[in-house]
């Protein structure tokens, strides 16, 4: 059973390293009226400006780096209709590693194609008859579908430890421009970017409170948090796809056990508004996922007046034709 | 009849002086996949995330502080339902300046309510029934409707050699922070930031280009600037609402005939891929009219490989309810 100690700072230490010059360095934002409303200052990391769009390029970026020249020349593969998709194919073609990606067969077109783009394989699934994660380790591991897929290396989109250890830079690089900070605000889906993250914070800035922000209608980790036994939620019918995981994994679990602060949740109605909010405010695209931990903070549901408080903004990949719908 | 001279790099220097501090600088973003598009380096200047959503703060602070004693405490009118209004109102509240908003009564609730916000009176009127630059001077010169608003400061949306200076600042800080340009590109309603920025990029970089974009359906600009007479254009009927001013200005004028090397129009649906490109792919909420320099890039009507190119977003405040029915 991995225990806290399966990623340390050093882990993170060296991802930035290996993603120098290679992700972006994501700007800071700041913003007058979110300083007023909430009596502090607030810090947003945008990760929405990131390679792929979203904080996902960087764990997929340094997982495939440390792979073996056997490992490299074979490929990779993962399950992912979202962010880690994207990233796994984009880090892939960047290193000259061929990537499968094992996707529903409904997910968005447009997501499939943006895969696609990057030259990774795409293997569509019926989301009722299959179960994700057996059949691309079947894929993996046996070769159940294709002999090329034998022996390809899985890399999962937040259990891993070169994953976590690369979202965990998203922190490095927020504390290394805004200095001191108080208070520090992820969202949670799998875990892999609030462990990094944690693990990065409490290293640089051990006084600084790390606090996880799920939606109301997926608490898993909240769930799992507070009650110090892993639990899970299944297809959870929330807006915030990327928070959509079933639970935390057995890597990130005993991190966050270990290194988060607290957990909290934030209704459906306040991740819209606060998407509306960052569009309208900040004019910046943000996906629903990506506004959970902002949604903590502006909804009110974490209050810490007169602090330096860190907001991380995930990812901004929307269907902008859905999004009229949603603000209107 | 005013000539080149009336405003020059010395006075947009003295307007950066006077928006340190105030003023936000700006971030400068850039994109591999433009790039990849336009063979060249392209900076963009995000003027979307000025304060009040649009390059307009600058200019409109800019006059205000210059403002005399008697001035400053009769207070400032202008006439605008975009982002001049809000510009002037937030310029207003921050020198403590009275401000007086003429709008046409069929404005967007939502800008109204923006404009009111910052503490500005606003007069709506029927666009109909009345012409909105005689009821401004009117209201500020004679006090017909309100003897509130007898010897207010009209302070115009272009027009005016403060406003021109403000608005090339936007120049300044783009050259200041990437260096050597080959080519600015600007969009042209009024001619108030083309100005300026002309002013500035031509007194930095010589031998940069300057190229100003106008929507198809309001060419007047370009017109003027290839017949070398002014000429104008009547409600036209684009998307681009900061691009919809009837013609360049007295000031604005000669300013564009002297220090702009080109005019170029593109068309709506350029207009609208533009903003889409930039949404999706940027992550940042750009108007149409902030599209505009964008779409002449992008849509190839201006060609520069191996060059770099300065393209300059000029605001970010869309109706985000709309916005689905146009990305649909």
């Amino acid at each position: 059973m991995p225990q806290y100690n399966s990623v340390t700072i050093t882990d993170v230490q060296a991802a930035q390293e290996r993603l120098l010059g290679i992700a972006h360095r994501t700007p800071v934002l700041t913003s007058r009226i979110v300083n007023d409303r909430t009596h502090s200052q607030v810090f947003f990391k945008c990760e929405n400006f990131q390679r792929t769009g979203a904080f996902k390029f960087r764990g997929a970026y340094n997982a495939l780096l440390q792979l073996s020249a056997a490992q490299k020349q074979k490929g990779v593969i993962t399950y992912s209709s979202g962010n880690h998709a994207q990233a796994i194919a984009l880090a892939g073609k960047l290193l000259n590693i061929p990537a499968t990606i094992v996707m529903p067969d409904d997910a968005p077109a447009v997501k499939q194609t943006a895969t696609r783009s990057y030259g990774a394989e795409v293997i569509l699934y019926n989301r009722q008859e299959t179960n994700r994660e057996e059949l691309t380790q079947n894929l993996a591991r046996v070769g159940a579908a294709s002999r090329r897929h034998r022996a390809l290396t899985l890399i999962p989109p937040y259990d891993h430890p070169h994953v976590v250890a690369g979202q965990g830079t998203t922190a490095l690089e927020l504390i290394a421009e805004v200095g001191q900070l108080d208070l520090l605000l992820v969202c949670c889906g799998g875990g892999g970017l609030i462990s990094g993250c944690a693990i990065a914070t409490k290293a640089l800035l051990p006084n600084c409170k790390v606090i996880g922000v799920e939606p109301e209608l997926a608490d898993d980790a909240t769930r799992s948090f507070h009650s110090k036994t892993l639990q899970t939620v299944k297809n959870p019918d929330t807006i915030a796809d990327g928070a959509r995981t079933p639970s935390l994994g057995k890597i990130t679990f005993p991190l966050v056990l270990h290194y988060v602060d607290d957990m909290v949740t934030v209704s459906e109605e306040a991740i819209i508004r606060t998407m509306f909010f960052l569009w309208e405010r900040l004019k910046i695209v943000v996906e629903p996922t990506g506004a959970l931990a902002a949604a903590a903070l502006l909804e009110g549901v974490v209050k810490a007046p007169q602090t330096k408080i860190g907001v991380i903004i995930s990812g901004g990949n929307v269907d902008l034709a859905q999004v009229g719908k949603l603000f209107s």
